[in-house]
Parts: C-alpha cells; sequence; structure tokens
C-alpha cells in the first residue's frame, strides 16, 4: 500500500524539488565560470528581494513576495528552463509549464496543492504588488550577471540594446529607484559592445547622458 | 572616487552573493551526482519552510524565518563551509564567520548592514521561534539527501544513530509532528547499514517500534 498521509506526500514533494538544481538556465555565474541552475537562481533573486525591498514602487508584502520568488521556477522540473529570447520555445511554454504545475503541485496535500499553484499562478499574471517587485527581481539578476561576465547570453545571441530594455520594463515600474543606475549599466555593456547599441534610440540616449 | 551611494553598495552585495554558489557543502544531491552548493540548499530550506510551516510547534513569522534562511550562510562566501561533524573545523568556525559576517554585511549601507547582520545572528542564536523553526529546515534537508542517496555523509564518515538524533534535535522541538516520520527514515537508514546502529539505543528503539 502506497503511504499517501500528508506528512509522506509534503516529503516527497520536498524530495522531487532537489531536481530544480539540474535545471540549468542560459545565464553564467558572474565569474563566467559555469551556467547558473534555477535552484539556486531563485535564492538570489529572493535574497535580492530582501537587500532591496526599501525600493519598491508600492507598498507590498515581502513575505508573500519571497514565496513567488521560492517558487516561481518550480515547475521547470518538468518544462525545463525556456530562454527569454527565444522566440520558439516560448510559444509552447505556458502549455508545458501549466502541465508541470498541474503535477509537480498535485504531489502536496489537495489544500496545499490548491494554495502554492495559486502563488506560481500569481507569479505568472504578475498582477499583484508582490508578483510585481518578484519579477523586476527575476529581471535584474541576469543583467546584473551578463555585465560582470562579459556580456554572457547577450553577446551570445546578439541581443539589441532594445531587446534588453524590453525585458528590464518591469524594474522600471516596480523599482524606479534602481532605473538610472541599471540604465547606466546597459549603457555600459553597450559601450564595451556586450549589447548591440539600436543606431537611433542607443546614440540619442547615450549623448543625453554623457 | 569611488562610488558608494547606498544603491552602488546594495548592487555590489548582491554580485558577490553569487559566490555562494561556489561553496560546495558535503552532502550530495538527492541522485548522489554530485555535492550540493551552499546557494541552491538555501533555496531548498526555505522553499521547504513554505511547505512544513503547518508543522511548527509554536506560533512564527514565516516571511521573517525566510529571510533567517535566505541569509544564514551568506558568511560561508568568506567562511567556507564547516562540516557539522568536523569537530576540529567547528572550533573555529565561530570566529571565521563573525569576520565574514562583518566583511559581507559591511558592504550595505550602514543601517541595513546592521538588519542583516541581526538576522544573520538571530539565526545563529537560535532564541527566537523564526530560528527554530529555521535550524530545523536546516537540519531536515540533508537528511533527505543522505537517506535517498545511499548514506552520503553518513556513511562516508560512519556517523552512529546517536549523532544523527543529537544532529536532528532541532527538529524533534520545533516540528514534533514530522518526528515520528522521521525517526522512521533515520531506522530504514540503520537497517540498511546507511547509518551505524548504536548497539543499546538502535536495538531497544527499533526493538520498540517494530
Amino acid at each position: 500500500m502506497i503511504d499517501t498521509s500528508p506528512i509522506t506526500q509534503q516529503l516527497a514533494f520536498i524530495c522531487e524539488l532537489d531536481r530544480l538544481k539540474h535545471v540549468l538556465r542560459q545565464t553564467a555565474l558572474i565569474d563566467g565560470s559555469r551556467r547558473e541552475n534555477s535552484a539556486e537562481h531563485s535564492w538570489h533573486i529572493a535574497t535580492m528581494a530582501v537587500v532591496l525591498a526599501e525600493h519598491a514602487a508600492e507598498p507590498f508584502d515581502l513575505g508573500r513576495s519571497l514565496k513567488l520568488l521560492l517558487l516561481h521556477d518550480v515547475v521547470e522540473i518538468d518544462a525545463g528552463d525556456t530562454f527569454c529570447y527565444d522566440a520558439d520555445g516560448n510559444r509552447d511554454k505556458e502549455a508545458r509549464e501549466r502541465r508541470a504545475a498541474e503535477r509537480l503541485f498535485g504531489m502536496l496535500p489537495q489544500g496545499q496543492a490548491a494554495e502554492l499553484r495559486g502563488l506560481w499562478e500569481e507569479f505568472e499574471a504578475g498582477d499583484t504588488p508582490e508578483a510585481r517587485f518578484a519579477h523586476a527581481m527575476d529581471r535584474l539578476e541576469p543583467l546584473l550577471q551578463n555585465h560582470a561576465n562579459g556580456g554572457g547570453t547577450w553577446r551570445q545571441h546578439g541581443i539589441t540594446r532594445a531587446q534588453v530594455l524590453a525585458r528590464m520594463a518591469p524594474l522600471q515600474t516596480a523599482t524606479p529607484g534602481l532605473w538610472p543606475t541599471l540604465l547606466a549599466l546597459v549603457d555600459e555593456a553597450c559601450a564595451k559592445g556586450d549589447i548591440v547599441a539600436d543606431a537611433g534610440a542607443h546614440a540619442s540616449v547615450s549623448g543625453a547622458r554623457r
């Protein structure tokens, strides 16, 4: 007989979480030595939320935002990581991740399965202050990594300044106080050739700022 | 001139955190393929806290406990990971970690440096409900990993049942509802020879339970 007590279900889910440490993201660590996995990425952005909470544009519950950040990538255990600039991969991403959420959160006792799946859906929808702040953290980490490690995925894929700024948009609204500093990092990366400087836009913005 | 604006200090601290991903613990992942690093460990135990919060023996603030768990190993960036059963390494652990806390949290703006260092000290002291629950999570993860991966560090170092139970003590008080299940996992590991069964104690306990 299979033991399906709530505690056994919770411990089985917890053991399953270990597999997120094998899911590799495209982005490399700051020293460029290897690609980052989604578990350590999730730790980093949750810890960043603790450090940067004061810069949130609107009142929010940091504890809830931490839950969203800790859980946001769990579906990658089944669905894998989808590179943000990969148009093909992003077409069926939602369906793959929904199936993953069904199976993974479904390992938990019923009430908790619904609760944690709800937190994952809240992050995905991005419609609450907690989710908006969480999205900002999720976008900031690879920016800092690519900036530090010589361009990383920007350089590998010939990413343009317009693409980077579109990707960073959640930071402009959720943490506006950080925006000028982050824009300066993007401009530095453009100047080094780590990001492809879009002819018109970049020349005028960087001309105005220097 | 060095830019010491609060935002620049916070971003420098956040980049420094990336180094925790290079600090290897003794314990291997559940599939035994490699050792775990302290960043992914921190993610795992924080997420475990979300899943297991209902089992806490006393009322506690989960959000605060998550902060303790996210920050508890940051000092290892300088001080390294000290294996829990290494008596020599544990003698100067406190001094090494205090120096690390001084330097690392000292990278932050003054008020925040004190706040985050205070959270680290709260975890170390283990005197609040939040810290007690956090300690329990920190002890539970390697138990589940060793149990799943064929004995791991227990087998490598000939660890006895009494040593494992002493290490697990925070779980007995902080999450008593989990205790019978965890004791059963320890007994299973003893039966497989993953843990050295202490003659008297183990025979009598397991005799009483089976």
